[in-house]
């Protein structure tokens, strides 16, 4: 009888391009008005690869989530390529805009070669203003061609609008004694921008993943990691996350290799989410809201958002006050399980209040303590044993001034 | 036959002092740092008068509130006293805490004369900060002396902790021939000065009203007014609102006359809920937010706090930017129904968006009237007939300072 196998996901460098199988490129279409900015993204899948998407919930959906739903229905999860564009969001834009979201996907259909439905397409950028399509039309045979010149790094680039770095993340993890590869890019400094918007994720593996296995990988995983974020509490017309699953490395993922799929894919989600918090707009703080004791972790996590979203919070991390009224106001006004004779308040691992008295000498270390960059606050609810995490980032004046700015 | 009177409601100077049979002051009893601010406000009804309060929905609930639940509990309504101190919440302090509310009813009941339930009890200020009851102890006489030089604008600063103004409102109106008046006085900034909270409001009438109606007017008015407000969010842990009805006018409310008294209580109610907001930290606009075409009231007042809290929206009118796309993200994403071919945004009288399609065109228009100090945006989210106004105030760059600074 042998021991059961902890499998040991390696962290490598890389994109959406490092699994077998994939290219990726970005290409400058004119779109953003600075010259020679990249803003059109395409990834291709050298085969048929299983596809799994979550879209926004927002019910002001932006006509290239409409069109992208539509396709992985039709084509019953099946994709060959995804193209993005940065600089218009393509939301609000009627039937017309819907019309030039589904011309993107024909037009990458035909370089492909490929049914029209196994094209995906998002667009991240201003709301309610037309996409410049004949751009995108004289853009995407320009990356088409780049593909052989393969870079996930252009890619990754070029789904950027505000963001101020790139986000990439990959791993590797083996499954049954052969390794897979996991690669992802995404974008979002929140949803912030003046008149921009949009979170976007774009994952690739050269696992063979069933389609049911797939869906359900992807969204533990979102949950976990994209859903678990938040820069200012407002979710977009155009939020997506989308996964590739090519089968190029002769591996298949099924029940038995599925948690060691699920946290690779995870581990690369996260840090793919964490840069999206870091980059947020104004941000200079990474907070790590952790709630424990709740009466369930969907009230934990209710908790933990209210937490990460609370101007107070944000604006006394920005400070380095070590304010843990504000943590204890909050839990009190989430709606959720709450006793405060039992709740307690922890920054880093300084308790500053427990059951139902203030510790308040341990105040100094603790300001001490949110001078650094990365920040941990701990609140039990004193109720039960659930718990949740949510990663946010603090509040500045920057975030004010880059959001009251005129748009034009 | 006689027509329907329709009353004239008829704003007036004064606050909680200004109806018949009660007396306010405010005295400087040494609790806040700043010497001489006044910290200690005592309001008395001359007879017993009828009582109805509303409390903070936080469960983390301050001592006074506890004590004041209890007292209206155990006197079945009835108060001769409200005692109120700022520069300390006494909130999350414990037993120690509840016993220093405790002690500040009792001192009060003896100057008073009254039992010890007829007194209320309100703290506003830092929590987590033992309540300097000997201060309290000192300085009660002398506010109760002071009372023959009954000054309700005095009591109305003594109540304020961050507020840049104090706030009063009066009204008198008509009731079967004869006048009553109403007078109120409240306190807040937001829920937003460091470790700072608390929205308090306090309402008197020389109205006979019956304990019933009283609490439905309550109940009524607070709904539209101190609960339709927003700066940042949060809700703190001591917030309440109180009415006293002592009958001193000689007039008695009932259903034939409620319409006509709730009507005069929301005239001085509003009044008091905005000043709150055009006082709220760093606000620079007043903010009405209407939300048209819903499908229930309750999802038009949840929509509305949406927009009123949405750090996008409020940055965008900070900043004078009519960002209509915004203002539909949160629309989309407010958990209720909406229609994005339907819906619609005007910013003033000005229309952005409209039957799925934008009108830019209106922009400059838009932005030229975004300039003025008192801001109007309706959003109709084309599913129905019910709708909900908010209000709230734009995000500034100071905001983020004055909630920044350490508190120490």
């Amino acid at each position: 009888m042998s021991a059961p196998t902890v499998q040991t996901i390696e962290t490598i460098g890389g994109g959406v391009a490092t699994p077998k199988g994939f290219r990726a490129i970005g290409v400058s279409a004119g779109i953003k008005a600075r010259p020679g900015a990249l803003d059109l993204a395409l990834l291709i899948s050298d085969q048929p690869a299983t596809a799994a998407a979550v879209f926004t919930t927002n019910l002001a959906q932006a006509a290239p989530v409409t069109v992208s739903r539509e396709h992985l229905a039709r084509s019953g999860g099946v994709a060959r390529a995804v193209v993005v564009n940065s600089g218009c969001a393509n939301a609000c834009t009627g039937e017309s805009g819907l019309r030039d979201a589904r011309t993107m996907a024909t037009e990458t259909a035909q370089l492909v070669g490929c049914p029209v439905e196994q094209v995906l397409v998002a667009s991240t950028g201003v709301i309610g203003v037309a996409l410049p399509i004949d751009k995108i039309q004289q853009g995407l045979p320009v990356a088409f061609h780049a593909l052989d010149t393969s870079d996930g790094a252009l890619a990754a680039q070029a789904i950027m609008t505000t963001d101020p770095f790139p986000k990439e993340a990959a791993a590797r993890v083996g499954i049954n004694g052969r390794d897979i590869t996991i690669g992802g890019m995404a974008k979002g400094a929140g949803m912030i921008e003046p008149m921009m918007a949009t979170m976007l994720g774009f994952v690739t593996t050269d696992a063979g993943v069933p389609k049911a296995l797939l869906d359900r990988a992807l969204r533990d995983v979102v949950n976990d990691t994209f859903n678990a974020i938040t820069v200012d509490g407002d979710s977009s017309t155009n939020d997506c996350v989308m996964i590739l699953a090519n089968g190029a490395s002769g591996v298949t993922v099924d029940e038995s290799s599925y948690d060691a799929f699920a946290d690779a894919l995870r581990s690369v989600c996260v840090r793919l989410a964490l840069g999206i918090v870091r980059g947020g707009e104004g941000a200079t703080k990474l907070v790590t809201v952790n709630v424990t004791g709740a009466n369930s972790s969907t009230e934990a996590r209710k908790t933990a958002k209210a937490i990460a979203n609370s101007l107070l919070v944000k604006t006394a991390i920005h400070g380095g006050d070590p304010n843990w009224g504000r943590l204890v106001a909050v839990a009190g006004r989430a709606g959720v399980g709450f006793d405060l004779d039992k709740a307690a308040v922890m920054i880093g691992p300084i308790v500053l209040f427990k059951d139902g008295r203030p510790y308040d000498e341990n105040a100094p270390e603790a300001a001490s303590y949110l001078k650094n960059t990365d920040i941990v606050v701990t609140v039990d609810l004193g109720v039960g044993h659930a718990s949740s995490t949510v990663w946010t980032c603090d509040l500045s004046a920057e975030y004010v001034r880059i959001n009251a700015d005129y748009r034009t």
